[in-house]
């Protein structure tokens, strides 16, 4: 009992107010545009979508914003989440490193999402919504929205992927445990939905077809509003308290990293353990490096472009200024559902471009590796998603080991993967493969680009 | 954030003894006897199967019996687990009942099943025991005692059975991750196994066959011996950290429990909360109730007889002074899966025959409909074995409130249903039915004891 394995705060130490980057970026963003008129957008533009509440975080400069009480009550759930030191693994790699991980699969849809879902369904309710619209892929932004609109009372339609409504089902009664209705997108029941049958009766769907869907449905529908878990700033920003906590165990563990690891998706678990990190480069000088890890198949921070692009597949949502493949890109079927999306946050976007951050791109074989030895040392069994992160965190152990050098290395172990043995059973038996993306494929989502100004 | 929802404990407060509830108990139970010559059994007779110092703890009256250093720096992965107050089911219950619950579902296999696991794989371990056998139903203790094998690096054999085997792939898969071999029950690989094969070649298994199975694998292998999950007094001492690290929350909440509740399978879980509670019964008087839930469709506490009966089907085992249903009963296909054994462990079934304990009976759509509304306030799914217990917790927060006392209420939320969603799909859709067990039915299983003496 000598070790100390796990760094807990109570739960009086969950953060009091989320910590809003904006406010220490070099550089400013470029502003959102409208679809229509290719001009900037403001606040009434974004009001049939999202309660004024989150549209005024979305572009705020103030570096701290207040977590309602409310939230906060909601959050003790299950926060603060724990800092565990990963002995057994730094074992098993024999490196001099350090190896932590903050675990935030223990909230009650599994992973890191419930702390924006809350946030979100919180700031809706308080301004008169009674039901919200959203998209998910594999099921984990779905659960988290539908544990929220449960716990505030409200209704809930989310618009899931076909394929993975098809072939996830667990995910599916998870969101109808917690009252959601759910439905297999695209559907008759939106413009977006019927023109994608019509031009393909058959299709798969996509978490861009699901986004067009939600979105049309918020916008058409009384006292109705859409949630995105993840891309906008203010779901980054309510990720921070993943980072704050961590921020506090590291006090505790009297130790503080030098490297900050995290999957990228959209930006948002990236985002919540690295910005407060990201915070003492930007205001006291220091060097964290901070870096992000998409799959190979989806590297749009890596192989993308700095571009305006839509959201959303069929062009409903503003253009954004970020690194993307396209909207029209169709990552290969990889079993990280949750990294499948083809462009990143705004704010991530921009921190890239001023080389603030890294980036890195991970196959799924050596993900799954490092996700079973994982298992096998630390006997958590990751999400496919978490284990991009972990692999990284391989690649820089070894480095330290080559090295002889003691870094401390942090990662967001931002799910667990109880719903996602298939994954862990088709690796078993040998059935995934990695996909080397060619030039030509990259060039299929990126040529529509041409079509949007550049900056 | 006035109200403080969970209730903590650091690494250093893990209990640093199991306690042994045989040195308290009025009446000594009987011994188990050999199932060729009806005499009590002696250590000799055990060592086949159980490492000597497990089947020291099988027979020892010591009250305390110290945790290995190793064993506790396991337990550091993920306890103390937490104690929660359950505000939001009170205020959905409208009940003047306090309602806590301890939560085991925080261990890597997701159950309280690992507090043991551990502990036998070290003591086996430490003996020279290169490899473990077991038995699995619906996974739950399979993929326990993986990681804990896992974790000592020994090898284990899994026979699970072939309906779960084929029903419920992921909980193989997360045996796979964890490096164990699983066999679907009946296997060719055994005497067992082939016996029934022959009589029976589609036979789905029980859980009775496969001990049987394993069991003689442990026998007849070199260097292999034999795990079980529950039942057995040593098992049910392991299990006994989570009532302790209570009995310590409870002070920090400034509240001591009246009625401790968890679903009873086998015993482990029932004794594991209630132990450490019960001996302020025995030894300070206290009367604090204890109430073993088990489903209405294998009663073998509130319609069972208290008789001798072999612990699997073939009838290898020692006979056992229990409360069963006879080892040939065959219960209905709930899915409860971890709650549809024949016999109730020796320790247990003394104390009920006593009057120590209470026991209850419960249908399965009344859990399910708890656990429903469990899972809606509190935010964590249970695993069908834990919704026996909410559904008694309903029961008794409606009496408390018709009686308008505030009772203090705990129960032990033994584990998550992440691998049960199918179950509550079923439930959803309507497929699930309550079985009203007839006496024919319960005469079917019994009438095979009146071969073994009473008493």
């Amino acid at each position: 009992m000598k070790k100390t394995k796990k760094f807990l705060l109570s739960e009086n130490e969950i953060p009091e107010q989320w910590y809003n980057i904006q406010a220490d970026m070099p550089n400013a963003m470029l502003p959102p545009l409208h679809p229509g008129t290719k001009q900037p957008i403001g606040p009434e533009d974004l009001a049939p979508l999202f309660p004024m509440e989150l549209i005024k975080q979305e572009v705020s400069k103030e570096r701290w914003i207040d977590i309602p009480e409310e939230v906060r009550d909601i959050y003790k759930m299950w926060r603060p989440t724990p800092l565990y030191r990963a002995y057994n693994l730094e074992k098993l790699l024999d490196t001099p490193a350090k190896i932590y991980y903050k675990y935030e699969g223990v909230s009650p849809a599994g992973s890191h999402k419930p702390n924006t879902a809350v946030a979100q369904a919180y700031y809706n309710k308080a301004e008169g919504v009674k039901k919200l619209t959203t998209e998910t892929g594999a099921g984990q932004w779905g659960s988290a929205l539908a544990f929220a609109c449960q716990t505030f009372g409200m209704e809930l339609e989310v618009y899931m992927v076909k394929i993975s409504y098809d072939q996830k089902p667990y995910r599916k009664s998870m969101m109808n445990v917690w009252g959601a209705e759910v439905f297999s997108s695209p559907t008759n029941k939106t413009e977006s939905g019927r023109k994608i049958l019509a031009a393909n009766p058959d299709s798969p769907g996509s978490l861009g077809i699901a986004i067009s869907e939600a979105v049309e449905r918020a916008a058409t529908s009384a006292n109705t509003k859409y949630s995105l878990g993840s891309v906008l700033n203010h779901v980054l920003m309510h990720q921070t308290v993943i980072g704050l906590e961590a921020v506090k165990q590291f006090e505790k563990a009297g130790d503080f990293p030098d490297i900050v690891i995290a999957p990228f998706g959209g930006g948002s678990n990236f985002a919540g353990i690295s910005f407060p990190f990201l915070k003492y480069n930007l205001t006291e000088g220091k060097n964290i490096r901070c870096i992000a890890v998409e799959p190979a198949s989806c590297p749009k921070l890596t192989r993308g472009e700095f571009r305006y692009d839509f959201g959303d597949t069929v062009g409903l949502t503003p253009l954004l200024p970020m690194y993307t493949l396209g909207h029209t890109f169709v990552p290969a079927p990889i079993h990280a559902g949750g990294l499948r999306y083809h462009g990143a946050g705004v704010i991530v976007s921009q921190l890239l471009k001023d080389k603030i951050i890294e980036a890195s791109a991970m196959q799924q074989l050596e993900c799954f590796d490092a996700g079973v030895k994982f298992a096998r040392t630390e006997g958590i069994i990751p999400a496919p998603e978490a284990t991009h992160g972990i692999a990284q965190v391989f690649r820089e152990a070894e480095k330290a080991k080559q090295e002889g050098k003691s870094k401390t290395i942090l990662f967001n172990l931002c799910g667990h993967g109880y719903f996602d043995m298939s994954a862990y059973s088709d690796y078993f038996a040998g059935k995934l493969v990695d996909h080397e993306l060619t030039d030509d494929e990259l060039y299929s989502g990126l040529k529509e680009l041409n079509l949007h100004p550049v900056e």
